[in-house]
Parts: structure tokens; C-alpha cells; sequence
């Protein structure tokens, strides 16, 4: 097992250690003040320098809790507010409206980092694409499974033949979502704010998109299950899903997602010869599993000396902002998971299989 | 977690421990001679008195190896050789040559154990069905899973609520077949012999009936993608296989199986409050991982003070047989297997969805 372990690298996509990007921080929901906001506040090359919400005084008091130097509301946001004061952009709001925060960063020539999924729909996500690339502003989708360090590591077990030939692949992404938000009105569960639905956009990208960057291959065709059975989740189709992808070169992929389940995340890829896991998978402490000929090993998140995950990608942004460098998960791979969200919400609908364009 | 965990009584299905039932073994392959074979040795109500095999000499060869009283070929078999010096049989041939034994068993007035999956086809199964019903002889099908310690806790737990709603099940089965027999000529690759295909009939069965066993839940509705991709495996649609079921409840279970992967079985189920996982599920070691709340914790299989696992099959089946008490994984509980396993073959064919009578 020791020729495979021995040639991990931290970071080796750093390219620069010189040189800060001032971030706007737009949508002040739990996710980015309690985790974008520390993580950059973390970074090397990063710095909170406008906070921007529905309302400036909730922006205004928050970034006075924080010590960042300016709050505004998303008018002040469209008209330029505060513009000399950052560099890049940050947008963590619902699905649905990412793409105006996205139009309006890229008229003022402010390279994006916008969350996942993209946009509600694939429509809007080719839209904020374009907008991106005809103001020639860089555009990174916010995928952070990829710049973690097992993730990272695991890719390179798969580059060097640790699998065999990849055969199958699992992913699982469940949580209890009214749990964690006691509120029934919430976005995720509003189609006008989250598009397609909830468990798959929210969670099942995961596993798809964390499979696509570790194999290096993207799906064919899906097949799909879409349910809703309680209550709460009555205008989503999909409270609970299942869906199998067939990947490029005959891999075969099932996977399931619930917003209403025991929380678990998990990606099992079983080769001709060996057997990758990452278990938990998705929420920041992946550890590998790894088992070859009669051997099996266990890696916890803390071997590979992990920083905070959002940390390791503000840093990659960052990074690929201040030398020009090609940024990777850009938009036109954030686009391909939108067309296999929507194929998967199709096929569901449609009881049938749904192939991709290839 | 303790209050889960207190309740568990071994062979909670055994009513006595009085009697011996004297079996034919049919088939003498490698799983009836280093499994089955020592299974009943060590059992307390089984003994081997007689083998069958394709070749008389064989049959008397191993016999005397093992101290067994007689042996004989298949003809002889049929036309009831020894019928005085044994009470059962025992059926592990290849798939599409069970109903041949099963019959003759039948008219011979012999109850019958016969391995999974029970025959080639679904209507193959149904006259095993009706030819033991109208014998009036029990059949039993071999789900040894079903007698294993640890998945018999694993379904009290269930029961009780461990995990709330059950909401999804992944479960895994693969194995590099020709490593473990290396001959391309096998059986389980000729479709006359192994029936629908490979990897579902033989390994995805596995997460198929254990689950079905587990959660009290059938499926109604396949899904699946079946592929062969290495030349051995070209007579069969299904060197690797995924499959995606609706099970009762709205429960959703993802599944894979290959006849050509790295040794892996493991079945999870995910409910509302908790997760149950068998891992490894399949090949008589069965451990549980259990999680709930804030708390995880495995069992490994010897806790269970587990004997081995063919030996507890063999003996709940001597139970029954001497106390003429009903068998529970009988001849129609195997077809409702046979008719999900054909599903999927459909599935796959057709590239849709499939639905099960209800």
C-alpha cells in the first residue's frame, strides 16, 4: 500500500503566495457568514471588504460585527456601491438569483465565484456564461470538493491506476433539512428560488460533480426516481431521490440524496483492482478508505494536514485572480451539471432514460 | 445506543434440538464441497449421507474423502438410488438444471433445499413451485443471509424503529470471478446454464433479497443498466449491472453488481433517524455499523457469537423439516427474486422502467 501513499502534495495548484483579492460577499444567509466569511477571513490571499444583503442594515450591522468595511443592499450592490473597494465577488444566494449578482459583477469587470448549483435552471446558467465571457471577467463555480486534500489525493490514486479500470461508483447525500432550518418557507423548498427541486440541485450535485472531477469522465444517460412523501416538501418534486448516471467508458454510477434523512455522505468507487471511499464525503472532513489486493487502509481528513475546505478554495481563486491562470470548475463545467440536474429531473418525470448530448 | 442493542437472542427461530435429517447433496461443485459440505458436519440436526454428481466416480470419490455413505451420478439420482439413506436434498447444480432435481426430490416425497437464484427463468421456477406444492414437499430457497446472526439483529433493529422511515438502500456485490475460478467456460457465463445473465442473477440477487428481508418491502418498479465490456463476458448481458428499485413505502434503493470488480459487498439502508450498514454483507462475516443521533457504532460479525453461516441454514431448515413447522424463504418467496431479476433484465433491454405486478 506504501507506493501508493507516498507522493502527496498540498496545494499543488498554488502558482503565487503574494498579493490579496478584496471580496464583495453577496447574500448573507448562514452559509456565508458562518463559512465563507471566516474561511476568508483564514485565507492567504483573501479579504472581505463589502458585505452586500436584501437589507443594508442587516449588512451594514454585520460587517460592523465582522470588521469589514462596508454593508449595502443589492440595489447598491447593481449600481456600483463601494466598487473600488473589491476586487472579486462572492455570490451565496438562492439558486434563482444568482445571475443578476453575477450580470451586474461582470459589468463592473469583478471576477466571479458564484455557488452551486449555478442557477435555476440550465437556461440561466448559459446566460450568466455569457455574460461572463463576452465582459472577459473569469468566472469559477464555487465546486469546493475540489480543492479539498483527500478529494485531491484520491484523484491522483485514480490518475495512477489504484482502481484497476473504474467499474461502479456510489454517492450518497442525505440530511435532515428542516432540522438543520426549522422553517418550512425556506428556499430550498421553493421552486421559484431553487429550480428544478431541492435534493438533487442541493445535495446529488455532490456526488455528481465530485465523480466527474475524480474519474475524469461526465455521464451519457440517466435514469432517475423523484419523490416527495411529506408534507413540507409538497411543491419540490424530489424530497428524496435516486438516480443511476452512465458514465463515459461503460462506468456505471447509482446514487441517492434525501433532504429529509439521517445525515450521511458518502462516495464509494470500486475498480477492477481496488476500492476508493470517502466517508464522510461532503461536509468538509472527507477521510479515504482505500483497499487494494488484500490490504485496506484508513485516512482521516486530519492526515493531510486540511485546512478548512472553503479556505483551500478562496486560496485557489484567489490564486488563479492574481496570476490570470485558467480557473477550473468554470462555468462551462458548472453547465454540464445543470444539463444532468435538469436530465435527471426529466427523466424522473418521464419514467424513462434521458440521454446527455455528448 | 445501548437500548438498541440489549435485545438480541440467537437462533430466535430454532423449536427444536431433537432429530437428524439425513441429506442427498446434488451437484458437487465448489461451493457444495468446501461450503455446504462441512456446514452440515458441524450442524446439530444434518448429516451427508449420500453425493450427487455428473460423474459416478466422482461422486464416490469425494464420498469416501469425507466419509459419506454413498454416491452416485444424476441418472442414478432420478431414478432413486440410496432414497432409503436420506430424507432431504439438497440442490446446488447450476441454475438452469435445479427443476430436474427439485422434481425428482418431489416425486421421491424428499423436502428440498435449493440454491439461489432457484432456476434460469422465472416460468422454470414456477414448475419447481408447483411440482413440490403438489408433492406436497417443502421447498426451501437458500438465502443464507436470512439465518445470519448479524442481518437477523440487523432486522430487529428495523423493527423497532432504529432507523424512523426507512428512505433509501444502496447495496454493492462484486467479485473478480475469473480470478477466483479461472475458466471462461464457467457456467455462471453461458446463458443456458446461468439463466437472464451474471452479475444480478448471482451476486445482485444478494441486495435484492436481503433487503426484501430486511425492510418487509418488494419492489414495484425497476429501473437498470446492464453491460458487458471483457471478452469472456460476452455471451451475457451483464459483466456489470446497476439498478435502481421503488420499493413499498416510496423507499428507493440503488444497487450494483460485477462479476468483474474488486471483492466488495456492503448493503446500507438510510431511514429518517438512522443508518444501518453491512459491511462486509455477503460472505459470511457480516458486520454491522450503526449510527444514530450523535453516536456510531460497529459490531464485527463474531460478537454474534456467529456460527458459520451455512451451518445456521442448514439447521433452521433440519428444524423445520423435522417439525413440519412452515419455512419462511419457501419456492413462492424465491419467485417473487426471479421476477425482479427478469424485471431488470427487461429494464435494461428496453431502457425504461419496468413495473412489477403488484
Amino acid at each position: 500500500m506504501h507506493e501508493w501513499l507516498d507522493s502527496y502534495e498540498a496545494r499543488d495548484w498554488q502558482t503565487t503566495g503574494e498579493g490579496t483579492v478584496r471580496y464583495a460577499l453577496v447574500g448573507l444567509g448562514w452559509w456565508t457568514t458562518d463559512v465563507a466569511l471566516p474561511a476568508i477571513e483564514g485565507s492567504d490571499l483573501g479579504e472581505t471588504t463589502v458585505l452586500v444583503s436584501g437589507s443594508a442594515a442587516k449588512a451594514e450591522r454585520i460587517a460592523s460585527e465582522h470588521g469589514v468595511e462596508h454593508g449595502t443592499d443589492y440595489d447598491g450592490f447593481h449600481d456600483g456601491d463601494h466598487e473600488g473597494a473589491y476586487d472579486a465577488v462572492y455570490v451565496g444566494t438562492p439558486n434563482a438569483t444568482h445571475l443578476e449578482f453575477v450580470e451586474s459583477a461582470a459589468e463592473l469587470g469583478k471576477p466571479v465565484i458564484c455557488e452551486k448549483p449555478m442557477e435555476a435552471t440550465v437556461e440561466r446558467a448559459e446566460r450568466m456564461v455569457e455574460a461572463c465571457e463576452s465582459a472577459g471577467v473569469p468566472l469559477m463555480v464555487a465546486y469546493r470538493m475540489q480543492t479539498d486534500p483527500a478529494v485531491r489525493r484520491a484523484r491522483e490514486l485514480v490518475e495512477s491506476g489504484f482502481l484497476g479500470e473504474p467499474v461502479s461508483v456510489y454517492g450518497n447525500n442525505s440530511q435532515p433539512l428542516l432540522e438543520m432550518i426549522p422553517n418550512e418557507d425556506q428556499w430550498r423548498l421553493d421552486p421559484d428560488l431553487t429550480g428544478y427541486g431541492t435534493s438533487v440541485m442541493d445535495l446529488g450535485i455532490y456526488s455528481i460533480n465530485t465523480t466527474r472531477f475524480l474519474l475524469r469522465r461526465d455521464p451519457i444517460a440517466v435514469q432517475s426516481r423523484l419523490s416527495s412523501v411529506g408534507e413540507p416538501f409538497d411543491d419540490v418534486p424530489d424530497e428524496r431521490s435516486s438516480f443511476l448516471l452512465a458514465l463515459e467508458d461503460d462506468v456505471h454510477m447509482v446514487s441517492t440524496a434525501s433532504q429529509n434523512g439521517y445525515e450521511d455522505t458518502r462516495l464509494q468507487l470500486t475498480g477492477t483492482e481496488g476500492r476508493i471511499e470517502l466517508r464522510p464525503a461532503f461536509h468538509g472532513e472527507c477521510s479515504l478508505h482505500l483497499a487494494r489486493d488484500d490490504r485496506s487502509v484508513s485516512i482521516e481528513h486530519d492526515a493531510f494536514g486540511a485546512e478548512e475546505e472553503m479556505r483551500e478554495e478562496f486560496d485557489y481563486f484567489a490564486d488563479r485572480v492574481l496570476t490570470g491562470a485558467e480557473i477550473h470548475p468554470d462555468g462551462n463545467h458548472g453547465l454540464t451539471d445543470m444539463r444532468i440536474v435538469r436530465a435527471i429531473h426529466r427523466a424522473g418525470e418521464r419514467d424513462a432514460s434521458v440521454r446527455l448530448r455528448e
